[in-house]
């Protein structure tokens, strides 16, 4: 099959890689419909992440189900599915308390390289959810953005306590911060910040149902939110970025006794003790439990009552990947999606 | 009037200082029946924190009303009253939410030196508790105790979400660490396990309502931690003390999306982001909103539920106070109390 492989910074090429096989009873492989590329594959892209020799790229899927291990009860060849980027079994304590990215037998999936034209999925019982039926063409980019990108944003809006007369600020305007601002929207916020400066993203989050654009960053956006709530900072703050910056700046623009959802890959992040300690907020975040959300994020797209795959504003074959990887890198396109 | 003075690390000095007096429509003057030594003060007095020229000590009291501005209504001469180490108008935004520690007025009593006969209370109204009448002279220390300690560590454990069927481990054995214990237990821990080397703590800490001991620290102690809770971490982690060590002790041993409420004052301390960011646990705390507890607490003691008051194994004249503050930082005393 062909999938894409990183060399090094810059250096995205797709090849031959051997097909994915069953090798426990619990696998499932699965022909993808479609893959993307995330904002956290920049991380070795750009050199930030450190390249240990060739490595198979991407986290995030949705496609058929082929073939099923011999101990496989909950999906069957031939169903439509979607899975999250770390496969969890979906009965252990930890996945039973709705935090199944930390479940005590996760695997990551961006190991077996998910831009790809066939995977395979551990714990396929507990990881994969099956869609109701064939999804309509148009409803791919949604069932797609939901194995990530939608999930990782609605759990910053569940870390945030998102909810009815809640003031909510989200740092951050990829794909992560901009379905944030849907999630938000969703779990009722009265009214919804997004940070950015990009004129397209502006766009979509207002279409997402943000109510205020604020384009200042850093202690100038702090002070922004601060304007727009009286003062105190808004009571949700959601975090998408994963940089010292953008953590203080959310930290910063949240009331004491506010909510910090933090889900961007923390990267060279230190967060100083006495400052968090005055500032009275909660913090909280990590890799989302998209497994949690995912009969819901489905069921909301499949009804047609979200549309997140508008975060997709570049589709290519795979084969072009690394015109995906540039293209994001350059943040000529949101969010890319590769067809197999 | 005689108070308390640090002079420099390891040397205070109990002295003549002015009569406080009503200096705005707002405060109260009130005469202490008691105060103490705080573990935070040993901070400055091991050189820890900047002392800069003579400054007066002590932000735990509870007395008598001696007078009161004209805009004060709730509270009254010859009442017995219990404040907080932070003064709060209890009616803004943020006292509303619960957070009167950040409250938008919000005035350190710590600068106004508590350790002395007589104290000026800026914003009475919102900052003193009344007693139902006069106390027995048993309770003193108990309510004495409600003015920080005994709230902070009730923070400490409400910011762990504490609550039944939960495990909850306690980082810190100080009066604050061991009222935690007490804490948990009133909010109706299953299991608590306080983590401390020294005998008589431990068995206050058991006294309190701990369940099991800890006596190993770092990475250690989180070992041991993960034992008693089948290799997951607790639930619930207070962290008590504000040190690297302790934070990252408490972080560690608390499973994903379990909860650290951390109450000891950050000294010197950076959380790592990535580490933070896996662990998967919610963080918070900082500087108790004791007032949002202390009619509760107030009422628990009155009514002989909770003896807080016994973390104090020690009593001097306010006078002794240098030998109050060596008999704490030698570990000679749990918490010295002192009489005016």
């Amino acid at each position: 099959m062909r999938g894409a492989v990183i060399y090094g910074p810059g250096d995205i090429r797709v090849e031959d890689r051997e097909d994915p096989t069953i090798l426990k009873p619990t696998d499932a492989v699965i022909r993808l419909a479609a893959t993307c590329v995330c904002g956290s594959d920049l991380w070795p892209y750009r050199g930030d992440d450190e390249v240990n020799g060739p490595s198979p790229m991407g986290h995030e899927y949705v496609g058929v189900v082929e073939e099923v291990g011999s101990d496989v009860r909950n999906v069957k060849p031939g169903d439509f599915v979607v899975g999250s980027f770390f496969a969890s079994d979906n009965t252990c304590e930890i996945c039973r308390s709705g935090y199944q990215s930390s479940c005590v037998q996760r695997e990551g999936m961006g190991g077996l390289g998910c831009q790809a034209e066939l995977l395979r999925v551990p714990l396929a019982d507990g990881t994969l959810v099956a869609t109701p039926g064939m999804p309509d063409a148009d409803l791919i980019p949604s069932l797609l953005a939901a194995s990530d990108v939608l999930g990782t944003g609605w759990f910053g809006a569940v870390a945030a306590e998102v909810g009815p007369g809640k003031t909510v600020a989200v740092v951050g305007d990829g794909a992560v911060g901009l379905l944030a601002v849907l999630a938000a929207k969703q779990l009722g916020a009265e009214r919804i910040i997004a940070m950015s400066r990009h004129e397209p993203r502006q766009k979509l989050a207002l279409e997402f149902g943000a109510t205020d654009i604020v384009t200042e960053r850093g202690d100038e956006g702090v002070a922004k939110v601060k304007e727009l709530t009286g003062g105190l900072g808004a009571h949700s703050v959601i975090e998408a970025v994963g940089t010292q910056e953008s953590m203080m700046q959310a930290i910063r623009s949240t009331r004491p006794g506010g909510h910090v959802g933090y889900v961007g890959v923390a990267h060279g992040v230190e967060l100083p003790g006495l400052e968090l300690f005055f500032s009275h907020v909660h913090l909280h975040g990590g890799p989302a439990p998209v497994r949690d959300y995912l009969p819901e994020l489905i069921d909301l797209i499949w009804n047609r009552k979200i549309n997140p795959g508008k975060v997709f504003d570049l589709e290519l074959p795979l084969e072009d990947a690394a015109e995906g990887y540039r293209a994001m890198d350059e943040r000529r396109a949101i969010k890319v999606l590769l067809r197999p």
